[in-house]
């Protein structure tokens, strides 16, 4: 077989751009055996061409990006995140006749359509499995290996932050804020790491992948979101108790004709595939008509396992295996289910005494409480709180219950809400 | 997007055919959603035209191949099994320059470089996802999703049979001959179950996978292959006391520029990634040097998830998605490694009082004895048995002193050995 020349224009050289870097050098031959492609990065954005950056040709190193993107390459891959300037950079290659492959989860998620369009359009190729769950090949997955299959659900472990926050604290019986301190300083969590824990990262990439999962564009505006920051050690503990984990998961459903999309801290069973996923690691599983559940498991980020998925993307486009699939113009409304599960709810209280109240509340609202308990503050900085283990439910009552509850006076602040996932 | 229409031609209308028919019959407008691709059955080749098939036009069957592979369909679908005439059927149909798509592992396992080498001769595509792992796309993860990963080694639990059999054994404390008749019943296992229950099968698999993930050829003789006869139900409750379980483990791990290749039952700590694979389930574990670890899990077996991926490659062909990977021309040394390892050895013996003479050969041979045990025979079935737990050993002085023990008197049948996969 013939080799395949690919020059590649790379934007930013960060975490993964610096990964990528490295690995096309250390595993050049490999890729030429393997895919009889012969890579060459021709020239690197970067904002500061001072920094040392080990291992990467001095001569490749430009701040001006037109240099990157109008130089004759065949490729352009975008690494440096955030919706813009990296929008303008993509449309621009786009509108030169350029691939792209991009690992930003941010753009594809509010821009993902218009992108794949404008790629359509120019009949290039558009690659994005770095774009969710790091190394983890679940594009295409979706687009390929279970493409024969109608996806039921997909529910998945998409955040790594949130994962390894809560199993420090579940291991360690650390706080919220220790276990964030400590992803901190590992490198797991960003100095503001908002968008992780209050669950907007794994709100994106569910986007991403519920669109590949039901062939549709699906509006986000319907998902619910929740984090993990109200979560606590004692929760955690509660969860022991009931032979469960705590886990954030994400969850598109297909039901009837629209879609739901909910990112939220659950109860697992720790017989649930979910439960063992642990630290950083990231996994989905995807239930299709044809192939039952299916697991994927593995590092959802980091430098090398992120650019593992550019360059499968990378190489596949330089072989010709990454088809244009169609545009679906199908879209798709999103609904808020009326979830029947038990829950685990949490109330703080400016006395124990709450519990009859907040309990005879439930009831009326035709919930039956399993469990009660109530707990005095321990110290100044702590609450009273009340903690209640419902039988199922469904989410309408319980809303209703709740809205009651939170006009009670002896409610001192925001309550707690966990599902079971069973 | 314009369709693309693709005739195919059908040999085989059995558990993976059938199901092939029903998944495009069901998903067909999916599949043109998706993909762009009109699929069309033109003929089907089966052995009793008599038999009642649901949902297969009676006018599509035949019993002669030729109508099947020479009538301008564009893909042959090969789903006979077995080496002959299933090769020639191929061989026949990629002179003819179809596209070609099977599932056959046991053709691919012994004849796979030269199949490969035809197709690439005559410029068509030949896909086999199906061949290994039923719906998990592991081939498509090892040729493209991970394809810049040098892959350090692969395990995995490729024989669902045996994952059967073993996890009934250790729910149901139930004996080997039990729950192989169970699994049988459940159409989990063949009438003859040699092939799975011997490790045949995973044997096959494993060198298929081995030789994409090191993209070399391998030869199969130095495969050391154990199967699971042996497995009494009092190795299982041994492995629970030792919080472990038994798994029938295919591994292929590279050794400086070497690849070893073992299927064997081996003791698993419950907080190994493959322990938690239950019933009839397969998953392989990746180790590469980007991604890490990557675990894919999913029904191996079975007429839907086997279609699912005989389509996934059929619609990759029809959307020119799979790339002519480039045939490697090298070939790599296959070698027994020295693996050290905790193990648990098992003797029948004539009366319990051998416990001492095994445990002196065993120390003579530097090998540290950490628990020892002698049970007397419970009935006139029984035997009477020396149980050893030893310390790490390498597997050479350990195959010395198994080979003086063999000679022992008191030795009253075969020996087991299950290392610890820690």
């Amino acid at each position: 077989m013939s080799k395949k020349q690919l020059s590649i224009g790379l934007l930013g050289c960060g975490t993964v751009g610096g990964g990528l870097v490295e690995l096309v050098n250390r595993n050049r031959e490999l890729l030429r055996e393997r895919s009889g492609v012969e890579l060459t990065i021709k020239k690197i954005l970067v904002r500061d061409p001072k920094k040392h950056r080990p291992g990467v040709d001095p001569d490749l190193i430009t701040t001006h990006p037109e240099k990157v993107i109008k130089n004759g390459c065949d490729m352009v891959v975008e690494l440096v995140g955030g919706i813009e300037p990296a929008r303008s950079f993509i449309h621009t290659a786009l509108a030169g006749r350029k691939h792209v492959v991009t690992a930003n989860k941010a753009l594809l998620a509010t821009d993902g359509y218009s992108l794949l369009q404008a790629a359509a359009q120019q009949k290039v190729r558009f690659g994005f499995e770095a774009s969710v769950c790091g190394g983890i090949p679940i594009i295409r997955a979706l687009r390929s290996g279970l493409v024969g299959n109608q996806i039921h659900s997909l529910t998945g472990i998409l955040n790594g932050t949130c994962n390894y926050i809560l199993t420090r604290m579940e291991e360690d019986r650390a706080e919220f804020s220790e276990a964030l301190s400590q992803a901190q300083k590992k490198g797991f969590a960003e100095e503001d790491p908002t968008l992780d824990i209050d669950g907007h990262d794994a709100a994106q990439k569910l986007k991403i992948l519920a669109e590949l999962a039901f062939n549709a564009r699906v509006s986000a505006e319907q998902m619910s979101v929740q984090g993990i920051r109200d979560i606590t050690a004692d929760d955690l503990r509660m969860a022991e108790e009931l032979n469960c984990v705590i886990r954030h998961v994400a969850t598109a459903e297909m039901a009837g004709d629209a879609v739901t999309l909910r990112v939220e801290p659950v109860l697992l069973p720790s017989t649930h595939q979910l439960s063992s996923v642990r630290d950083e690691n990231n996994a989905v599983l995807v239930r299709g008509d044809a192939v039952g559940e299916m697991l994927f498991h593995g590092k959802g980020a980091g430098s090398l396992p992120t650019a593992s998925a550019v360059l499968s993307d990378i190489v596949d486009i330089a072989c010709n295996k990454t088809g244009r699939s169609p545009l679906s113009k199908r879209t798709m409304d999103t609904k808020t289910p009326n979830i029947v599960s038990r829950r685990y709810l949490r109330f703080p209280v400016n006395e124990p005494s709450a519990i009859g109240p907040i309990t005879t509340v439930l009831e009326r609202n035709g919930i039956t409480v399993q469990r009660a308990a109530a707990t005095w503050a321990k110290n100044g900085n702590d609450r009273s709180q009340v903690k209640i283990l419902t039988q199922s439910c469904p989410a309408e009552s319980l809303d209703r219950a709740l809205d009651e509850i939170s006009r009670m006076e002896a409610l001192q602040g925001k309550s707690l809400v966990l599902r079971f996932a069973e």
